[in-house]
């Protein structure tokens, strides 16, 4: 038995996510439909780590147990030619028996995206979420600031309890300007050895009250402080938010 | 009477261009659709230049009469909220009686982009030409050095003889590289006081083949000079290519 991960970018806009539901397309569901396509094998593909409907993935990764034969190369080419447009594999790579595309990962980094401008361009809108409102980026930043570090997470999960633990390593906290089509964008980047449900989307949800100078940066820090949901502002919507990259060890390969 | 002029951005895809048809989905018919609702005027929206179905832009120009007594920020803000979320007004200015958006530009410039990686991004695939080659960027740079300044450009546009004078002036010719989601793009940036049908597309056929070392730059140069379409390359894909901006003399405002 084989074991190959799959470096993954999609388009999540007409997916329920990127988790296999029993209703609904999922990134999950086409892949494995490919798979069995390409090898005749039904298998769970296992991915790095569940991105909500809307949100899109530049690097996910994703691993599956086989017993075909085809080399990586062909097995790339071949699901590529399987798959719809908005999924594409962009690497394949022949992995250990003990990697898990989940458990193996040191680290996820994700981006969001935000437009203040007045209006919002069309070829934007499903990638960037448009608030046409000024925000204080330095205030963002300072806020941003608390986060590196290992801290219970727990203000800004999503709401189910019993979901295990919620403490987490972030690594990278980051308010900058990037620019699509000669527009100015924020782009809050994360980096964190994992992340809970909603929690970067809560994140941005609560920064962009500081950003509004709605709440201060000792308030955010306070939200983290407190480990209660109710405290932190709300979930920012899907669309703008990507995850970039996921991360192994180095004897991992990726 | 007054006279409005409007920069308009737009994701092509869904269009069947921006000119209005009997049928079809074209930016100028929604665009005069939202304005009779605005207005109840039914009223020409006369725009700087035609952009065939899938092409983008993000800096269209595009005049109106109108006897409506709507200041241009409502008229604006109103606009956006009645065109569906493909289209947006992104200004709005008062301009004199003999503007004209097709006449009165002085140049327009566009932008043609090329992924030659061999995986393409999901997210880029309504906006970039996937060519899964190397492209030999300075070899099509030294053949875009022949653009700049007055030519008979007849040999690039498209095969409908008899639309009058094909002689136009070409201010700049570039190809560089850009970064779209951490993946370099080669883009193809032309910049004149007009273009004829299909030029742009036609110039990107042509320069592929150039960048594929498939056509030298001697070559190249003698296409433009032979004035016959038939030397010419293949039209490149409309999905690449986007509109970026229309300029006008300083005392027509834009």
């Amino acid at each position: 038995m084989r074991k190959v991960a799959l470096r993954l970018a999609y388009d999540g806009t007409d997916f329920v996510g990127s988790q296999w539901q029993p209703n609904g397309r999922s990134v999950q569901g086409v892949v494995e439909i490919a798979w069995e396509r390409l090898t005749q094998e039904q298998r769970r593909v296992i991915f790095a780590g569940r991105t909500d409907a809307g949100v899109h993935a530049q690097g996910q990764v994703a691993h599956v147990e086989t017993d075909t034969r085809h080399d990586t190369a062909t097995i790339q080419r071949a699901l590529n030619a399987l798959l719809p447009p908005d999924v594409a594999v962009v690497q394949v790579d022949e992995v250990a028996a003990d990697f898990h595309a989940r458990f193996s990962a040191r680290w996820r980094r994700y981006r969001y995206l935000i437009d203040t401008a007045l209006v919002p361009l069309p070829l934007l809108r499903h990638t960037v979420l448009h608030l046409p409102q000024p925000l204080d980026q330095p205030a963002m930043q300072a806020a941003l600031d608390v986060l590196p570090g290992q801290h219970d997470f727990a203000a800004f999960a999503s709401g189910h309890p019993h979901e295990g633990p919620t403490v987490r390593e972030c690594y990278r906290a980051v308010c900058e300007t990037v620019t699509s089509y000669d527009r100015p964008l924020l782009a809050v980047e994360l980096v964190a050895n994992g992340f809970l449900r909603h929690m970067v989307r809560t994140i941005v949800g609560t920064l962009v009250l500081v950003g509004q100078q709605r709440m201060s940066c000792a308030a955010f820090a306070q939200v983290l402080a407190s480990g209660d949901r109710q405290q932190a502002g709300p979930t920012a919507p899907a669309h703008g938010l990507i995850l970039l990259d996921v991360g192994y060890a180095a004897d991992d390969v990726w």
